[in-house]
């Protein structure tokens, strides 16, 4: 395969220079607010309530595409599929949603189009598109969005935030858009954005350590296992959904589910499967900064064709991590979590990639599978 | 080693006569509704805010010692450290959550002295005692309850919610405690009874899953995070804190805390180590579910040694994850979880015990010490 050894970046973000001066303009979280410092632009995003110690620095990083190329190559990515960065639109009134959404997808086209060439047949730069998932916005408003994605040619896939139309993603009033995307075959990149409520972390200061080490991952379990609750996956089996994160905490606690499942009255025999089965349907990014961590997801994945309605469960034999993998993909959430000193390459991606390369059970196959090969796969990126 | 092939369940639980009258008295949960269909009493168990479905079915297995035994004795457990249920003595003013924690303690020694003998020096059950966690409380009389537990022969540690009184656990107010705790080698379990804020559950009826599979391990893994946070386990290296639900989703997302520690400039170089050293430090309960997740939490504990501070982080080789099952101990959460259907043994035991059997890389020994010598070494019980 021509591409082998390509490195794909799936997990990274841009606040569109349209979608900036949005933020720039508003009064209430989300907003950049503006000001200087010596002299110096010392702008703040703040996209969280009650936003931890004054909101983080923005700059160029964030919006411009001449800094996100610079980014990929300080670190050796040849390909990144850029997604807005949270909260997307979900705090709009829905006819704004709509037109903002269209927009913006226009934007990241031209923002990918205008990409240097990888190759004669491959920019470096393609894009998840963003759908006006508000509330009071309309199925056909959404259906059209999905379209407009699908006719614009680098955008291969949507990120979603938890909310669906305002009653999470097992509102069954979200089928038509499901169906949509199983038939487009769009990627849904599943982010999460709210964590949970901010009382569970307690009066400490410890900035933003537990709602992103936690809230986020808890965010993108609770929306996971919504959707498999309420057989989201059952009635669309052939949808593409990539969860941030490595699933959150998903792939731990997924036995637990399958247990609880089963010895509820009110659940018990309502899937088509086990829970664990749903598991081997989803993708993963790579973004979980330990290989132990990684190869527990890719067992978790592997493990799952066990678990289909009819398959005799068995627990006595190993489980084979490097089918796992196949649905694994490297990410590296730029222009998050910069290192707090200046420093060459960045810390967060550097573990990321050695992560993926200290794997135990994954060969050089797995590992470069990980690193870009698959998602080249998943998108259709030949 | 004696003793060696007990099966030994650190994690059972009693609602002991005492706190089931007071369940029953009450008009507001946690209470019992006594009630009868058909002729035949038909208890109700209420613990939760919004129970779902009514409630659970309660019977003698919640508070007959000789129920407890039939169950051991049906799934072939040797011996048992029984611990109240949640929510314990939570939602009690203070002097009455005093005065009750130590008729309690008292009950649960008597409950535990009069039970069967095992061996000529051990019997087949001991006990985790309470302490009066209640917002108001006096340092002093959490002292005093330490101090009666640790007297009480046959009481081996205490169970633990995560409200304190009344702050969590990171509440510094509570070091008196830990000291007292540290010093009397009591075991610390740490068990959830809140979950996390139910709107994140959203509105299809899904009974206690979300709560129960979801809720549960991430209030656990938030309340040990923030103990990690807050110093606790460098000022009290020697506390002996045992997790429920093998840790919740805290393995799962170590390096992810880790990482969001070290890109925070709020917590980076607060802690005297890398976030994963914590883990290693800390015992697992071994009700996970599934043999994956328990390798998972045994090479998590085992590569805690790589992260003190001055250890060289090394990512490249293989952590020996025979040494991680040396802090992981096999529970059954009974008497919850009963089969929906009436068998000869309950489902989530059998899953439990088929779990540690089929962990990859476990040898006999290691099996042999989840199943029991961890719990009987824990506790010396010998």
């Amino acid at each position: 395969m021509a591409l082998a050894g390509r490195l794909v970046d799936i997990h990274t973000h841009v606040y569109l220079p349209r979608y900036c001066s949005l933020l720039r303009s508003r009064n209430t979280v989300p907003r950049i607010l503006t000001s200087s410092h010596d002299g110096k632009p010392d702008d703040r995003l703040l996209i969280l309530d009650h936003e931890p110690s004054g909101g983080r620095p923005v700059g160029p990083q964030y919006w411009d595409r001449d800094e996100k190329i610079k980014f990929m190559d300080r670190h050796g990515i040849d390909l990144s599929v850029v997604s807005s960065a949270n909260p997307w639109l979900d705090f709009l009134p829905a006819s704004e949603a709509k037109t903002l959404a269209s927009q913006l997808n226009e934007d990241l086209e031209q923002y990918c189009s205008e990409s240097p060439q990888l190759s004669p047949s491959l920019k470096r730069l393609y894009g998840f598109g963003l759908l006006p998932l508000v509330p009071e916005i309309s199925i056909a408003a959404l259906l059209e969005t999905v379209e407009q994605i699908y006719k614009l040619s680098y955008l291969k896939g949507i990120i979603m935030g938890t909310r669906g139309i305002g009653k999470g993603l097992d509102d069954e009033a979200l089928d038509p858009v499901w169906a949509a995307l199983e038939k487009t075959g769009l990627v849904v990149f599943l982010h999460p954005h709210y964590g949970v409520d901010e009382k569970a972390w307690g009066d400490k200061d410890n900035g933003h350590v537990l709602p992103l080490a936690l809230g986020f991952p808890f965010e993108t379990t609770i929306a996971t296992t919504r959707l498999i609750l309420a057989g989201v996956l059952d009635r669309f089996p052939s949808l593409r959904i990539l969860l941030a994160h490595s699933g959150g905490a998903l792939p731990q606690l997924s036995s637990r589910l399958a247990s609880c499942i089963d010895h509820d009255p009110v659940v018990a025999s309502r899937l088509s499967h086990d829970a664990r089965w749903y598991l081997g349907k989803l993708y993963f990014d790579a973004v979980a900064y330990g290989p132990e961590e990684l190869g527990f997801v890719s067992d978790v994945i592997a493990r799952s064709a066990r678990f289909g309605s009819g398959s005799p469960a068995t627990l006595d034999k190993t489980v084979d991590r490097t089918l796992g993998s196949k649905r694994m993909l490297f990410g590296t959430d730029h222009p998050f979590f910069p290192p707090l000193q200046s420093t060459e390459k960045w810390k967060s991606v550097v573990e990321n990639l050695q992560a993926i390369d200290a794997v135990s059970g994954w060969g050089q196959a797995e590992k470069e599978g990980v690193r870009g090969d698959n998602a080249l796969s998943l998108f259709n990126l030949v």
